[in-house]
């Protein structure tokens, strides 16, 4: 069995909070580049998509967890267009596809899937929207940082680099056909935009947290049968794609 | 962990022979109902889409094993329409898509990738062609046998009989998840058509032929580390969507 190599005490460990890296404006862990590659519409584009919400948005009081960031539930009544209290695939799509930024309906999906309200599987509610919304603030910043060349795309060593500052040392093999996806038969290197980085953290993230079920004293290693394993992955394959 | 349950000893064992249900024509396995739904078309779909190959055929000399059915030789040469000795993905999705039968490219790319040429792998070779073909014919057989009122389609539990015959056991709960995809919304009993059937069950026998690869005294469980668990998945995962 391969074992977690020199990442081991790292591997899927949680990953940090939410509130360290931050966005929209500069990343707190932008690395040494001062000045940003990225135009100022695309840092600040979250905010500029929700602004501060109006008292009447209050249609229904959504139940955030204690402690949910204003500027979370601020986006959440701007999101939610149909005003049920709920986030549906539909909504998230327009809300995160923005002038500065196309997310492809795979990742708006997978992403759906893994932040689904447990009651509800096709929305997102109150607290999995506070939890999606602050993944891809973090997730942002952490782009941003791993892009080191500034050029809006980061490439299969950055890629690492950032999953591995995420919580996830993935094997290079694995990263390797991960990235392959986004190959366009062009042979020049593989590099990802935000949303394709996204996209494969999230596969990792699903992955990890499946494993993690059935490893819960971080051994490294999970013993499953076969009803668990097809339990474990069937439903992230079916409902993503 | 939940075990095989009463179907314990037959769970992922090797499918039956490919030569047992046969195909095209009437099903050797086709149960208590001497008469067929299906139209005459349908089952013969697969000859009249390949009719005897001619001489000329003979581009390049593709090496199939040996005692490989005169039947799939023929088809092959006619699915090979670039005459480069290897099965592409439009190349099958072509074969396959008749006036009688559709698929959906989602099966199309997930059969291609289930039996890709480990060499190359965006292309089919003779010997995995051979094992798709035969597979495709078999797996007709039992869709036929098992679609017992003949509506041509099949509902949950015909569903988990026939890949039983096949040597899965499948656990209600994950058939339940699986067969989710198909429902349309309109709150009528879910029921697979032989694209859906093949998608279902191809799913199934890539993850059980992972899981085996990691279970190889067949005792029902296995330990796997995280990268192996993700060596398992992702590539399943990736290149099927």
């Amino acid at each position: 069995m391969a074992s977690f190599g020199r990442w081991n005490s790292l591997s899927y460990a949680p990953p940090a909070s939410p509130s360290a890296p931050s966005l929209p404006g500069r990343s707190q862990n932008s690395g040494p580049h001062e000045s940003s590659p990225y135009p100022e519409q695309l840092h600040s584009s979250y905010s500029r998509v929700f602004p501060a919400a109006r008292p009447d948005y209050y249609y229904i009081q959504p139940s955030f967890p204690p402690g949910t960031d204003l500027d979370v539930i601020r986006a959440f009544h701007m999101v939610d267009r149909d005003r049920s209290g709920f986030i549906d695939e539909n909504e998230l799509r327009q809300a995160l596809c923005t002038g500065y930024q196309r997310f492809n309906p795979r990742t708006i999906r997978l992403l759906m899937f893994l932040f689904r309200n447990p009651s509800d599987p096709l929305r997102v509610g109150p607290k999995e929207f506070a939890a999606l919304w602050s993944c891809l603030k973090q997730w942002r910043g952490i782009f941003e940082r791993f892009d080191r060349d500034r050029s809006g795309k980061i490439d299969l060593g950055e890629l690492r680099d950032a999953l591995y500052s995420l919580g996830y040392a993935v094997p290079p093999s694995v990263l390797q056909v991960l990235i392959s996806r986004y190959d366009d038969g062009s042979c020049q290197r593989v590099e990802l935009n935000f949303d394709s980085f996204i996209e494969c953290g999230m596969i990792l993230k699903g992955l990890t947290e499946k494993f993690k079920e059935k490893d819960k004293d971080y051994t490294g290693s999970a013993t499953v049968s076969y009803d668990v394993f097809l339990s474990m992955t069937i439903p992230f394959l079916v409902s993503y794609n």
